[in-house]
């Protein structure tokens, strides 16, 4: 397949460096938003009279023609692989040309590979930011669902895996909606900065022929324009800060995977994944296990990695395009289909969970967490919290010592560690009366829970 | 110094254990932020009855001289660390009770360090975001003023470090504005994300007295406040997001180092830097090194590997805090401090420039960058692009054979490869029509990158 | 303090920039094996005729007296930084010209920085892996006294964070056991990599008096000597790959931190750590939280930050040194500092580790872990093992059903099952005959469990 | 494709799930290294009497006419992937079936999927340790070849990027070397480590059959075998090494790239690239880009990130197997097909390097390069290096300001800073004065240049 820059060279390429430079194993995947940004190119230049109209009329038809069979021929991409295509520019500009002869080297006026391609990622983070958006509002609602058919379900609350307090599984849940929700807003910074057109920066110094940017701009759905050519050309910015918001999205479904692991657990057994999502053992007939959740914790490192790459790529690059860039695609790609399926994957493991309550209630009901409470209720009395605290340490120490719970200690034992206790102290350390007490707005009291998941439906409606 | 938390125990910390776990050495930067958080927490549980107004008064009285003795007495924390201080809020404590004796012992009612921590380090980002936008903003303002006075010093650009076009230096430097530019709507989009109050949110389930958390989040100058609390506690993605925008300052700031090693060297001759800001050889009498831009592209590892940190960090944790969060602080601050740092000393480089405007020029004229005008020139006479491209290939492998740029060919060799070139193509391929040519926004001709820069200035004033 | 490099300076350096670019506050860690390179490298010049023997004499008096006053007084090198000492090389020079008068400036002929800092660090790093290696074999050797001492207790392995089959908790101590016994390979063999000598090597290009670079080396005990000048200088590989061998140390860290602070939750109950190595909350009087081993796994991604930040430092840095390569100080020695700390910390949990042996047993006693058995068994009668493994999944499902663990199903359960069950299959499922049944090298049956720690006790002994 | 576990479940697995989990597209590179495995393994069983001589040799002959199929017919994989296979066991196992029906369904027995992959991984990484340790001695040859064609080239050597001393450029190549060498060292490390059998660890406990596992590493060529079985099927040490490994091998690749490419610049002009391995672009019809080295440098980034992922997806995870683990493979064959390729295209650009001997020579000749010998010149008749050193520098300065190199002062000048200087100075100061007294092992002095030639090309016959 011929090259876009064969005039000055008097030897060919050597075929494993062909092979290594390449890029149309990959960035095929970009076709259709290159073709897209060429159809638009395409009017910008007839504007600027590069074109007349017939030759605008015969470029455009072509580029339909291939954004067609783009859609329904993959393996007309596949062969152009085969035939050495260098990048997916090369390819598309050669296949015009065998549609429509040499007016199709007239598209390439003005324009280089490095606006071009700047122009085609941009496109495809703009598209493929819409699509997490989706999914992570699609993840939110599945956590609301089950979260709002969970706002009666106390289970403990851990810090340090230790138990702490007891909390609401919905309000666990909802925890998760947060970050979901805060990596939305993420994503939507990066889509606001990354849908700024370089179209027009030609390969670095900007275009010879006067084109309108803002109509090119217009006419793609950029926002924008970029305000330096130098800069249009190098920057990948919006793919690093794109690869970033992942990575933290990677760290919440880690986090949930992780705390979802732990309460599949026989030790915990708070829920049971269904089936559906588990997978078994080659050898070990009894087993199910959370693939799942594992593999997406385990992805996680995958997108860090991608970030990782980026940034090494990029550090210490003098301006303006250098064909370490080309490195930007692959992980790119292989970060947007990650995040996308692991935000999908965990939703069908969502909406499948079968919620062990009274196995939740009854963790909730043991190992001292209502300890707070005492002390609250001696603060409530007058006594520092401080000295409070030291005091209900004591009475844990007790009664683990005795192998028994705070509420199961008779009222004389907590009278022989301070004279504020009263018999009210029974209701105070109950567990309705624990959830109930943090009525703080983002608490754990019931109606608190309520009105999160209220807030957040109104967030993403 | 007497633990927080001393009740349940009934041995003392090891030793080497305790130095391990400490991290007053390091989170007394937080000094400041952590007395102030506890003034507003002291008045919202004032408020909420768990301290009367003489109480709430002494406790005032005490945070204010301990914030006044904090910045004054630096040896005073220093001595902290020593006497076995575990961390900035049991110090705070400590030295409160020491002044004002058992009500400080109340302060801590409903709060947990959780959130207390949690309030503090986001009061912390949140002012060095500000003190980094300053720092990006003084630094534009340098690069807009070199640039401004290099609005017709033209140098050539470079792709992969070949001679490319030609451009004005003044559009070189306007390129890291942009860059710049984009990192402060960065950290603006960060700051907004930090700027959201977690106290109140308790250990994990929130506050046990009902204080109202939005008076808090005003007195203390958040915009919003944190709705889950097991979230807002186990939550770190605003340091995250932070040192990703820092990440990709210090990209920007790799690249704009890497451009001016390369151009201080005597190959490239382009600018000299200042004596103040270069560093010499102990063994080599000759050398002038440019050790600022160096360190500033070296430290660019040092960022990126602490945002790596943090997500590895991270990675996997149930909820709600576990003691792996203490690991956020050192990488924050270290980043922070060279961020800004980095910024400041960039900033006296760039002001201290000497620039060598007529080797500029020598360089910008020779190596065959005017070939796209010539491509340009066939193309506006009808010839198609990609033809064209191919011819001009050719001319320059003719010049290359005979060691001749473009406009010293004669018109008859240029006649030889296509009858359109006409005695007007010298014009042409001048230095001055290359420039003004690329006459679109974001284009490198003159009066495009005056614009830029007004731009830019009214963007930043 | 006066530079190594004025002469060809006309201007002071920038305040701001020398603070930026000064290492004396942290590469004064150096100060002994620089002045130790410099007793070294003074025979070896006066060997070539620099100095005379009183001269060295004077040089070698000077600098005993200077590594002293190092080992002595610490505040003299903190007033050092104060006084603007460049370097920790500059400072030594500075300070032995104080002393000796103008001989001390022979001492530097034909050596420059570049040769000596290379020097130093790999000094630097050969005697922190031997720190390291020592801290290696003591953790290894807690662990295999736990394991010798819990050789007979039972407990679940799992996969998948669920019930797997029967291990003995020896059997998962010694799994660690192995781990840091590769570690301690890869440390050596970094070991024998860094014990090689660029002194002499000068700025880059060798150095000019014919200095026997053999006996130097010998001197300082190194192995070998580098042989190519340019890359001597240039070199940070053995920093790396310090770096990538204490990640994977981390790693091993990690897994064991989160294994144990699995084992000590409230659901699992294996083990109690000892208070000395926990801590409590400042709010919830009944916490007793494992933040040692969060520590540890919390630190694990500091370490991995660290070698990700030199791994980008040394990208694309064109030869020989530049600046960038002071970068590489801070991050070893804070990665050296946290290996040695975190593998004695984890040495102190593991000898303070409470073994609660009974909830081992009954943990390990429930779940179905001895399913495969069963498939063994109908293997051993001929049933071919995957259809023997499908049976079994069905017996699992009538079990979960029932409520029922495998050996409590009478027999014509089984037998309805498959025809091949007979009485045996009782013993087959016991908990002995499940783990003396894995009697092969590295299996859990008991005496492989006793071989490999004595096997492991050779290796370090 | 049917499952291996399929007895214990009720559900079907979702679609969108089981595409998540399957790793048949990409682990069916381990096929052949798969079905070696089970040949051994079947071996194995035998003779633990789990088959008896016919199912023995029927199953040996399945597996040698699948491995036959699988070395020829590609298709026969891929179709594998569309019919669901969940991973290369699976489909190995399935395969047998269809080829000898039911005995296929003993190979299993006493063998997990977790010892079985951690067996083929490593067999692979053995494999992939050897082709690249070939490709990296063969890189050596081709930079030994142009090294020997240049030890009399003498070029600037480099620090800071800043002119320092004269070298041979064979000098330099050879740094190249020393880094390769090293590389070869760390890979051969990597190599022993991974060369231990993990096979007979079943899933977690060991195997349950006695077979006999000594046997089975001699018949799959492993030197040694693993020592726990908890520890064998977990460990992933023997990747992240070799991922080490090669992040060092690409930063050597990324610096040797980084100086070629400013060597090949019109500013510098040492070297030129062969067409074969650079590309032109799409707008510039002049430019020919060195994009073999570019591409090179930027595939750093790839390596390190795939260093990071799996660190950050081993971190934290509990013992033993974990499907995260099943993220290993993606990034360890990225890695080592990147690695080998960019080994050989570094190979094809040093072989085809055009010398531009005269542009070094000029360049070596101009910019203060023997300012160092005017120093040793003074020590020599007895002046203390660091006042030398500032003497020199002030003749620099004098230079620059007459624009003149130092062998072009005449005496008096000389002598107007020293009365040391005498008639012989012009003759130390000429490059090859100052290329020979650099004599010691490992400097640039031709001779010694030659010797390390010999050295290396000893070190790789």
């Amino acid at each position: 397949m011929s090259k876009l820059w064969g005039g000055r060279f008097q030897e060919e390429a050597d075929a494993r460096f062909a092979r290594y430079n390449e890029s149309f194993s990959f960035d095929q995947r970009l076709f259709s938003v290159d073709v897209r940004g060429s159809l638009a190119y395409a009017e910008a230049i007839a504007e600027a009279g590069i074109l007349d109209e017939q030759e605008l009329h015969q470029i455009q038809e072509g580029l339909r023609a291939l954004l067609e069979r783009g859609a329904s021929d993959a393996a007309w991409l596949t062969a152009g692989v085969a035939a050495g295509a260098e990048d997916v520019h090369s390819f598309v500009e050669s296949e015009l040309f065998k549609l429509i002869g040499s007016v199709a080297h007239k598209l390439h006026t003005g324009r280089s590979r490095n606006d071009q391609v700047a122009t085609d990622v941009r496109l495809f983070v703009r598209e493929a930011i819409d699509a997490i958006d989706a999914q992570l509002v699609s993840l939110q609602r599945a956590l609301l669902d089950v979260a709002e058919a969970n706002v009666d379900t106390p289970m403990p609350g851990y810090t340090h895996l230790q138990k702490a307090q007891p909390v609401l599984f919905g309000h666990f849940l909802m925890a998760y909606v947060e970050m979901f929700a805060r990596d939305l807003e993420r994503f939507r910074d990066a889509r606001r900065r990354t849908n700024r057109l370089p179209l027009g920066s030609g390969a670095l110094a900007g275009n010879n022929h006067a084109i309108d940017r803002g109509a090119l701009a217009k006419a793609l759905g950029f926002e924008e324009i970029t305000y330096n050519s130098m800069d249009a050309v190098s920057d990948r910015d919006f793919v690093i800060e794109t690869l970033a918001a992942a990575s933290l999205v990677m760290i919440h479904l880690s986090r949930l995977s992780e705390d979802l692991i732990l309460y599949t657990s026989n030790e915990f057994g708070f829920v049971e994944m269904s089936d559906k999502v588990s997978t078994g053992s080659s050898l070990m007939p009894q087993k199910k296990n959370p693939d799942a959740l594992e593999l997406i914790r385990g992805k996680t490192g995958r997108v860090v990695g991608h970030q990782m790459a980026l940034l090494t790529v990029t550090k210490g690059l003098p301006l303006c395009y250098n064909k370490d860039l080309q490195e930007d695609k692959e992980p790119l790609f292989d970060t947007v289909d990650t995040v996308i399926e692991s935000l999908a994957v965990m939703e069908i493991v969502i909406r499948g969970l079968k919620v062990r309550r009274e196995k939740m209630l009854a963790a909730a009901s043991r190992g001292y967490l209502n300890a707070t409470e005492v002390a609250d209720y001696l603060v409530r009395k007058g006594m520092p919290f401080r000295k409070a605290h030291e005091v209900v340490g004591q009475i844990v120490v007790l009664g683990l010592q005795q192998g028994k719970e705070i509420g199961d200690l008779p009222l004389d034992v907590f009278r022989s560690y301070s004279p504020l206790f009263e018999e009210d102290i029974f209701v105070a350390v109950s567990l309705e009366a624990t959830l109930a007490g943090k009525d703080v707005h983002g608490g754990t009291a019931p109606h608190r829970v309520k009105e999160s998941i209220l807030r957040a439906r109104s967030r993403i409606s």
